[in-house]
């Protein structure tokens, strides 16, 4: 049994929620976009078909994407042979999937520069370093679950928003759910409160089927709830994932998130994001320089594909919102948890020296 | 031709998206659980009839359940020959299909108080009340879309909540939908958002739907996303309707007001909720005396009867929630426009003569 192979083992051990692992020379994909209702596995047998995958969303999120990168240059080596032009085609076309994953990128020119020296031994070479990766986005994950459990007290009631968790990253948690699952794992008695996030649902769909999967308690409520929630003392602390912070601690996250902050703030209920130190974007001095994508407005008009509004009616579709560093108690990294003032604690946590950790 | 049948012309010179008329001896009601999707009309030929159409929600709103009340007391005078026994009977029907319906206790009451002393006249004397309770409805909504309108500026883009809307009362524009029709109607140049309303969707499918029929621009969005749009300057004014505001000026509506309330308070946009003078509870020293109905958390985790988290899945309904009164920047009422402090300026408009005009 090759050591690719036995990660399955671990995976199993360690009840990993997977979003993509090798089995008998393919590349297994759970399809994201059927969750919860299916539980369907895509097979990729060439590294085209994974592309195909990442491309249409099947598999998403920063952790999982990343590891698309190692694998796929696995499966492209042992694919060809060995020949390392094939390998270098793979990484080009993932690359192309999407072009913004910096994570893809990293993972796949580190895959590439393995190549140099190895030789007749590149399919072992390319195996020992996709392992390598794997394991390290698994520690990344479990480092950073440790960290931010330490915020969570025993009979915390922890409310999340959208999916920052398992299946976006390599399989334990994720970001925002690493501190979850942590928490719990330590016996802590810890309730979720998992927003739905309209209008995609990733946390009625994925975020619970996770918390049900690792028999965390869970109880869902529509976006616009949190604020009742908070209100009547349902809620103690928030953690969610993010998707992009600024220099000065600002958050880009999924649309909603700015609303449930300012409902924290007002009743005092602690806000923390779960990131990775490498997402720390120290090119982008605030919030205000971060252009929000507007998205396809019929995911507003149609569920499912079916119409939820009269035909014709004209939507609007902002795919995140900006949370101002003032709303946040504490950003929540594989290195520590940082807090205020973020401008200068930000760049202090970025200077320590560089470790393996990365997302 | 009838004064009640000649109501019917008035209706249509006037653009009213009526929940309720009378036409050839039987009861006309706009089917709420079907729309956008569909325009049903049911037919109630008994009072019976009329009480099933509102214990399930096809007909909704405190001023439709108003109207309700008149004219089923005389549909039941008319089925009844003018048998006085048999519409009391009636009102009693009406009455228990919705207890804690105030509009329908009231309008139930004042039809039967109309039978002392009719006579052989009985019928014409139901129909004129009927009639007059309807003009009275329809006059309130005018005059609250008057005072309202005169808070909304040309080219202001105004934020609803829910649906506060025509359905829901004599047909103009209920509550806050009176005020954003009004101000359309005075020529100025407007655009609405309007929020979808998890979990029921009634801004996605009835608000949109009347904005539509009115011929009002409008947007929606997801409600996670009202603070996106005030922090980039999308929204000028925000108008909700009320379920109940208690003696301080607290506020209790459908559930997501509050977070929209906090978030136009962070950005100084005005917020003002639409009632009826009427609506407002003495009796209620503040919100924190309200009781939050909890209702079937299906709703959340089902959309029109699909699943849309994994099985079994715990969830939390609260119907609505309470705004305080920092928050609100007017409350809108056909006496005109009440600012702070509510506990005092509440009374004062409740001392005020009484009026004519009720909901």
């Amino acid at each position: 049994m090759t050591d690719i192979q036995q990660l399955v083992h671990r995976y199993q051990k360690e009840n990993l929620a997977l979003p993509i692992w090798f089995e008998e020379g393919t590349l297994k994909v759970i399809d994201q976009t059927k969750l919860p209702f299916s539980e369907e596995v895509l097979t990729c047998a060439t590294v085209e078909e994974l592309g195909e995958a990442i491309r249409s969303m099947q598999i998403r999120g920063s952790g999982a994407i990343g590891i698309c990168g190692a694998y796929g240059l696995y499966l492209a080596t042992l694919v060809s042979d060995g020949d390392p032009e094939s390998v270098k085609e793979a990484g080009a076309l993932l690359k192309s999937t999407r072009p913004t994953a910096v994570n893809l990128m990293k993972t796949v020119d580190e895959m590439t520069a393995s190549i140099e020296g190895a030789g007749q031994t590149l399919i072992r070479v390319m195996e020992a370093k996709a392992v390598e990766i794997l394991e390290r986005q698994l520690a990344f994950e479990y480092e950073l679950g440790r960290h931010g459990a330490d915020l969570i007290e025993d009979g915390d009631t922890v409310m999340t928003h959208c999916h920052s968790g398992a299946l976006g990253g390599a399989g334990y948690g994720g970001r925002a759910l690493s501190v979850i699952r942590t928490a719990h794992e330590q016996g802590k008695n810890i309730h979720v409160i998992t927003c739905e996030t309209r209008p995609y649902l990733q946390g009625a769909r994925i975020t619970a089927y996770e918390l049900k999967k690792f028999g965390i308690p869970h109880t869902l409520i529509t976006d616009n709830m949190s604020g009742f929630c908070m209100s009547t003392g349902r809620i103690d602390k928030v953690v969610v994932g993010s998707d992009r912070v600024s220099a000065n601690g600002d958050l880009a996250n999924k649309v909603g998130t700015y609303m449930h902050a300012l409902a924290a703030k007002e009743h005092d209920i602690p806000f923390y994001t779960a990131t990775s130190s490498h997402t720390i974007d120290f090119e982008t001095p605030s919030g205000a320089n971060i252009e929000v994508e507007m998205r396809d407005s019929s995911e507003v008009t149609h569920l499912k594909g079916i119409a939820i509004a009269p035909e014709g009616t004209n939507a609007l579709y902002p795919s995140f919102d900006i949370t101002p560093n003032a709303l946040i108690s504490g950003i929540i990294t594989e290195k520590g948890v940082i807090t205020a003032p973020y401008s200068t604690n930000l760049r202090k946590v970025n200077a320590q020296a560089a470790d393996k950790v990365s997302q």
